[in-house]
C-alpha cells in the first residue's frame, strides 16, 4: 500500500477554492459545489442594477436571518471582492448563473459576462452549507444530506420588514432532530448568525403558516423520525422571493446549489 | 414628591447579600430568599460527612448539568468560603436548614451550629435562580413567577452516572414557552453552565420518562398554553435525591428555597 500513496495523495487532496472559481472560469466546471472545499465558506449571489442596490441593502439589514450580508461589491460594476475572494471575476467564477428579466427567470448560463453592466451591483448572502460543516463536526446528522437530496424549504407566514419594493414571507429550511440535538444545533448555530444563525421555530409547523411538512415548497422531503422534531432555520431563499416580488426588471443570481466558494475558512464566520 | 425621596429610598434599596447573612446569623431573617439581592448568585447547599465527601465530588464532575459545583470548603469542618461569600459562617448564615439522619428527615432548624462537626464538607451548587434573573432581563416570561408558585420538577428516566453510593435519575424543571422564546433561552442558558446551562429537552415530556405534566413530583404545576412547549432543565434537586439514595447516615442541607446567598454577582457566572 506503501507505493500507492503518492499516486493517491493527488486524488484525495481537495482543490483550493481558487482552483475551483478558476475551473468554473475556464468552464471545466459547472455542477454543484456540494461538499466541495470543505472547510470553506460559499454564499448565495444576488446581483442588480443600482437603483435598487439601497432598497435591497436595507432589506437584508431590516432581515438578517434570512439575509445575513457577507459582502457587497466596492461599487456599481465592480468585479471583484478582494476581502473573500483573490483574483475573483464575479461574471465567471460560479459554476452556473441564472438570468431574470421582469421577474421571470429567462435563461441559465455558466458565464454572464455578455450579460454584464457598469451598473451592476454584487450581493453576497451567507448559506447554510458553513453551519452544516459544524453541526456534522459536532456528530450531529443532518438528515438532507444521510438521504442525499436537497434540504426541505417552505415559505411561512413570518412576514419580512419590507424595504422599498422588496417583502415577502420569510423561506426557511427544515432539518429534523431529537430535541437534546436540537438544543445542540441552537447552540453550535448561534455561533454563526453571517449564515442565519439559531434556528426561527421548531415543532409545530402550522405555527408559521406550513399546512403540510411533507410538501416543501423548494427541496425534498425528508423523513422525520419517532421522537424528532423539525426544526426551522431561515433561509437564503428568502431574498430571492423578495426580488421575485419586487418585480425587479433585470437580475443575476447564482443557480441553486452551483455557490460562489470563497477563501474564507467557514470557522472565520464564528463570533466565539 | 420630591420630599419623600429621602424616606422611601431606604426601603427600596435592597439589602447587600452580606447584611442578609448577618440577618440570617442573628435570626431576623428566616424565610425563602426569591427575590432577595437581585443580580447575586444563590446557592444550593449540601453538608456530607468527609468519608462521602470524594464519592459525592465525583458525582458532581460526572453529572455537571444538575450538579454544577460552585464551590467546596478547603477542608472538613471549615465554616467558610471566602472566595465566594465574606465572613461567612455556613453554619448560621442561611435563613433554613434541613437535617437528615440514616436518610430521613430529622429536623428543620434555622441554626446547624449544634449539629456541627469537624468531618463536615460543605459544597455549594448552582441554583436556577441565576439563569431565571437573565430570562426576564430579555423580557421572557418565566411561569412559575408570573402565576407566583415554586417550578415544577419531575423525576424523570435520564440516568446520572454513579459514583460510590450517589445514583438516581435526574430531576428536571420545567418552564413553558413557545418555540421562539425557548431558542432565546437556550442561547442565554449556554452561557451560565454553573447554574444548569442549557435546557436537557423540551417538547414530549413521556420521552424523558414523565408520564403526567400536570402531576409534579416536586414544587407546583403551571399552565401550559397553547403554542407553547414544555422545556426541562436539569435541576438541583437531584443531587437530594442522589443522595437520599445512597442513604448516608448524616447530611444537612438549605431548606427548599431558602438558599445561601453569595457575594458573586450572576454575570460573573457567564462563561460568554
Amino acid at each position: 500500500m506503501k507505493n500507492l500513496q503518492p499516486l493517491m495523495q493527488p486524488l484525495l487532496q481537495p482543490l483550493s477554492p481558487l482552483q475551483i472559481r478558476q475551473q468554473c472560469r475556464s468552464g471545466q466546471f459547472s455542477a454543484t459545489t456540494s461538499g466541495l472545499a470543505p472547510g470553506f465558506v460559499q454564499a448565495n449571489m444576488v446581483i442588480l442594477p443600482k437603483q435598487y442596490a439601497a432598497d435591497f441593502l436595507q432589506f437584508c439589514h431590516f432581515n438578517p436571518k434570512p439575509c445575513p450580508l457577507l459582502g457587497m461589491a466596492a461599487m456599481p460594476g465592480a468585479i471583484d471582492m478582494p476581502a473573500l475572494a483573490q483574483q475573483l471575476d464575479i461574471r465567471r467564477d460560479l459554476p452556473r448563473y441564472r438570468i431574470f428579466q421582469d421577474g421571470k427567470l429567462s435563461n441559465e448560463v455558466t458565464d454572464v459576462t455578455t450579460y454584464w453592466r457598469d451598473d451592476l451591483v454584487t450581493f453576497l448572502i451567507g448559506c447554510s452549507f458553513s453551519f452544516e460543516e459544524s453541526l456534522l463536526a459536532d456528530g450531529l446528522e443532518i438528515r438532507n444530506i444521510t438521504e442525499q437530496v436537497n434540504v426541505p424549504m417552505y415559505r411561512t407566514n413570518l412576514e419580512c420588514t419590507p424595504a422599498g419594493a422588496f417583502h415577502g414571507g420569510m423561506v426557511v429550511s427544515m432539518r429534523p432532530m431529537t430535541p437534546a440535538d436540537a438544543i445542540r444545533a441552537i447552540q453550535i448555530c448561534s455561533r454563526f448568525p453571517q449564515v442565519h444563525g439559531a434556528p426561527v421555530h421548531f415543532g409545530d409547523p402550522a405555527a408559521i403558516g406550513i399546512s403540510n411538512i411533507d410538501k416543501p415548497d423548494f427541496g425534498d422531503a425528508v423523513t422525520i423520525k419517532q421522537g424528532e422534531v423539525p426544526v426551522f432555520w431561515a433561509c437564503g431563499v428568502t431574498p430571492q422571493v423578495a426580488i421575485a416580488n419586487a418585480k425587479v426588471d433585470f437580475c443575476i443570481t447564482h443557480s441553486p446549489g452551483h455557490m460562489l466558494v470563497l477563501d474564507v475558512p467557514n470557522s472565520k464566520l464564528s463570533i466565539l
